[in-house]
């Protein structure tokens, strides 16, 4: 598994008021975003749901774009770390995908509010369209695989590799909008579940008989 | 199938501009929720983006949250119209709930941007709260079909039943993300490959065995 420990990458550490680090504005600040939707948060409202003043988030990163790019690297580095791992580039193309999806949902339980925030950019700044042009590429990635999975033989193929590649990604995302970390589903028992569905399904005789 | 045709529902018809109607400024008003997010979105960036002035948008609706509650009413009417239609409460369970989620997929692909719309809901007011009651009165009624079928030795026991029921809504919920009614993949066949996926897997021994 590759490393996607939950802690945020800090741009050069500026440190000011006193419990307040970078990390931790990041973390609130990404809170904030997910509860209202980036664009209707202002600094003002982060201010405020921060406890802080404006010039104090300002002294820890010069603007809200700032926060938002910080926020998306640390759920794309997660992400893409997973693809650069050697078990996602060798052996039979089943195992690299299941490693891939394992470790996607790793990342996502792992980094759950910042990949949310990946999720629901709506592109509408340059900060989210490079984001989504990373997650784009990702994405293209995850479906070279499952191509080789459907070449190799082990993938069914009367599902089009694009619409299975989005089922894949469809069933693993919307776990953002119900899983929480720390409660009574753990996240590798999560994680197999979600590849049993997927590749095995839900039905008995779908088991019973392999 | 429930009717689920693409006809949000009308109030009293209120008419006004020429070319323009209720249903006409709550479809527009959608995309414009969807695209910026309901929160960001005032009566002045609805009217810039519905080409009107704000007091010809409160000719036909009082306020933004009435269009936010007739847009919602018109997702929830058609899920909830898929359970009250005698095919999901007749006949073995694992048919039951095959014909539910297949007239999930079906509403979800008919009244897209309505149910787009319902999904991304922050429950920041109290329309939105009480939408979020019913799609939840929804989940339950939808989670009790999956219980039945795993009673029933149809659904594998091994994914717990609230598991199984959040998978399966994410999986279908996904598609307001990327699927396009009228592109290449019909309706139809994206449910055939839901249904596939979820209940058979997408690997090859999944279905040989069977």
């Amino acid at each position: 598994m590759p490393d996607a420990d939950a802690t945020p990458p800090a741009a050069a550490p500026r440190r000011g008021r006193p419990g307040y680090d970078q990390q931790t504005v990041l973390n609130m600040a990404v809170d904030v975003f997910n509860r209202h939707g980036y664009e209707a948060t202002s600094m003002g409202i982060l201010a405020e749901n921060l406890g802080l003043s404006k010039s104090a988030i300002y002294h820890h990163v010069p603007s809200k774009g700032d926060l938002l790019r910080l926020a998306l690297d640390h759920a794309l580095d997660g992400l893409e770390a997973v693809l650069d791992d050697p078990q996602a580039s060798t052996g039979a193309a089943d195992a690299r995908l299941e490693f891939v999806l394992r470790g996607t949902i790793e990342v996502l339980t792992q980094r759950l509010p910042f990949v949310t925030l990946l999720l629901r950019l709506r592109g509408n700044t340059e900060i989210e369209r490079n984001a989504l042009t990373r997650r784009r590429e990702f994405d293209h990635r995850v479906a070279d695989l499952v191509d080789a999975a459907r070449r190799e033989g082990s993938v069914r193929r009367d599902i089009d590799p694009r619409t299975t590649t989005r089922l894949l990604f469809g069933t693993i995302n919307s776990i953002v909008e119900w899983y929480r970390p720390g409660g009574p589903l753990p996240a590798d028992k999560l994680a197999d579940n979600i590849i049993t569905m997927v590749f095995d399904g839900l039905h008995t005789r779908g088991t019973s008989g392999s």
